[in-house]
């Protein structure tokens, strides 16, 4: 028997997230049946829409995320023992895991894409959903051409730092909005991008006017919020706007939507498109992006860096921290 | 010699134009050069965009408007004396005008189409501008099917009101918002809308809940501001949303853009797609538009209702009077 714990999500959050949400429930598994396995955690994923799923979701449930763990026993001829699987399984030590449901999007697994030497918890990040967001998010949404300028808000965090490199990748002038000094010298720094700004320091207004004197092509839009608003009255015409997410909301509660300048004049005199999308969208192409962006990683193009935080016992603040913007890259935990 | 008078805009708007923004400037018109044309004015067009194209025209400048004037004088074999043509001169009531000069969009002109017995004033509405926007608009933007809800705000207005109706030919579930009891009268008795609501008296969260409980597939956003979030809310995934105007915010100077809600959660967790569009899109295909247009007025299946206002001198208060939203249906001045 196998004792194993995990997170449970008791109520709609109020806001933030508070750790008396949740309550870590301990079970003892029982013996694996025909195509069950059992699952080791390893790494964790904490995510935005962590946050945002929270009310599409009926409570009580298990937290579940991205996570990578190993196979301690198996009854499936396709998870053999010792192998790694991606699932979504979520915030827990261990589980267990019937391989023969035909499963809805968020409860695929797949054994760990060949990582070629790269860390395992990659596969949960650049090379995991955040990573095929950014890929197909970016490229399949914006359609950006070279020498166009691209903006990216939440620009370092696991999805946009990603957009940015994608698009240097592809010729762009790319401009990132993060929320420290740190952040934005990471970016210029590191990670190539032409200019990057501390949204909480600037007038991203006039920032942007002179760092995009041109103007704005393409906007890849991880946040929301007045600065979204800024950046869309900046764009050129035929301008395309990925909308994937929109953190500046998410711990407001529904019906109390933040309100910010409305896009409509900027939407119709610039012949704009605004594009929301969910990664599920691209599932049946998930191993050619997983292919792609562990090439670029390989190659040096593509720089996967992760925010690590160690423990069972510290997922939830992991979780919150991420939400406060104090992950530079990808926030993932190693239990 | 011919004595002519126009309006002058003389300044930017600030707020609502004022009848002080406006100079009449009456000259003596020039003999006819080679490939010039002489034009009586017989119908002007008065729209919201004259109020949002404002702050894009250096002023002084003569006040554009579609129009409709009978030729008096010809040096061009194209242009014969007695026809009528569809012209941007605005607001004049004789107008010489050089048909050689390879013109931009706005300066297009052309013969009047065959009306088939229909008003020449219908070249500046249903089968005019007004009449491609609805028509490219909706068709090329929404991409509407058969059986889908469609969503229109500004339905008593010149484009509303044929967007609506074309919807129905289409097969969809047609609700409109305008702006008094009258109007919804109108579009529910006579236009054969679905369900109509006055926006100023409904809670237009609860009535769009109740009028499509199944959800809005299709929104066509002739207005911006809360309303258009309102009903963005309530979109289906994978909807679409035309963006052709946001006259709620014209009057507002630039830099002062309202705030509303902002889209971004709905646009992401429905995948929506927001689309702004200009009718210069569809130049290429105006033909295409007017004829089918004309077809569907006279197979009865469109009705194109005007709001006429008479003479050279009431043409700034039908303007000020249709962005109050006076008109149910087209606004035009006949000279």
């Amino acid at each position: 028997m196998v004792k194993a714990r995990k997170y449970v999500v008791k109520n709609l959050f109020q806001g933030f997230p508070k750790k008396s949400d949740y309550e870590v429930v301990e079970t003892e598994l029982p013996p694996l049946k025909h195509g069950e396995i059992l699952v080791k955690t390893e790494w964790v994923s904490v995510d935005p829409y962590l946050r945002a799923y929270n009310y599409l979701t009926p409570a009580p449930y298990d937290q579940f995320s991205y996570q990578v763990g190993v196979i301690l026993e198996s009854k499936s001829a396709q998870y053999p023992v010792g192998k790694r699987i991606v699932s979504h399984k979520g915030w827990c030590d261990y589980y267990v895991l019937d391989t023969t449901v035909e499963p809805e999007f968020f409860d695929r697994i797949y054994l760990l894409p060949n990582m070629q030497g790269i860390s395992p918890s990659v596969a949960i990040g650049a090379a995991g959903m955040p990573g095929i967001t950014a890929y197909f998010g970016f490229l399949e949404v914006c359609k950006p051409k070279e020498g166009e300028t691209v903006v990216v808000t939440g620009a370092a965090g696991a999805v946009g730092s990603l957009v940015g490199q994608i698009a240097k990748i592809k010729g762009c002038k790319v401009i990132g909005f993060a929320g420290s000094d740190a952040k934005v010298q990471w970016l210029e720094k590191e990670l190539g991008f032409d200019k990057a700004f501390n949204y909480k320091t600037v007038d991203a207004y006039k920032a942007l006017k002179e760092a995009a004197p041109k103007g704005v092509d393409c906007y890849f839009d991880n946040v929301g919020g007045e600065i979204s608003s800024i950046i869309i009255n900046q764009m050129n015409e035929y301008g395309r706007v990925a909308v994937c997410g929109s953190i500046s909301a998410y711990n407001e509660n529904p019906g109390n939507v933040p309100k910010a300048s409305i896009l409509q004049p900027a939407v119709v005199s610039k012949q704009l498109t605004i594009s929301g999308f969910v990664v599920s969208r691209w599932t049946d192409r998930w191993a050619e992006g997983v292919t792609q962006l562990i090439t670029w990683i390989k190659e040096g193009k593509l720089k996967a860096r992760e925010h690590i935080t160690e423990g069972f016992d510290n997922v939830f603040d992991a979780f919150v921290g991420m939400l406060n913007g104090e992950n530079t890259g990808k926030a993932v935990v190693k239990f």
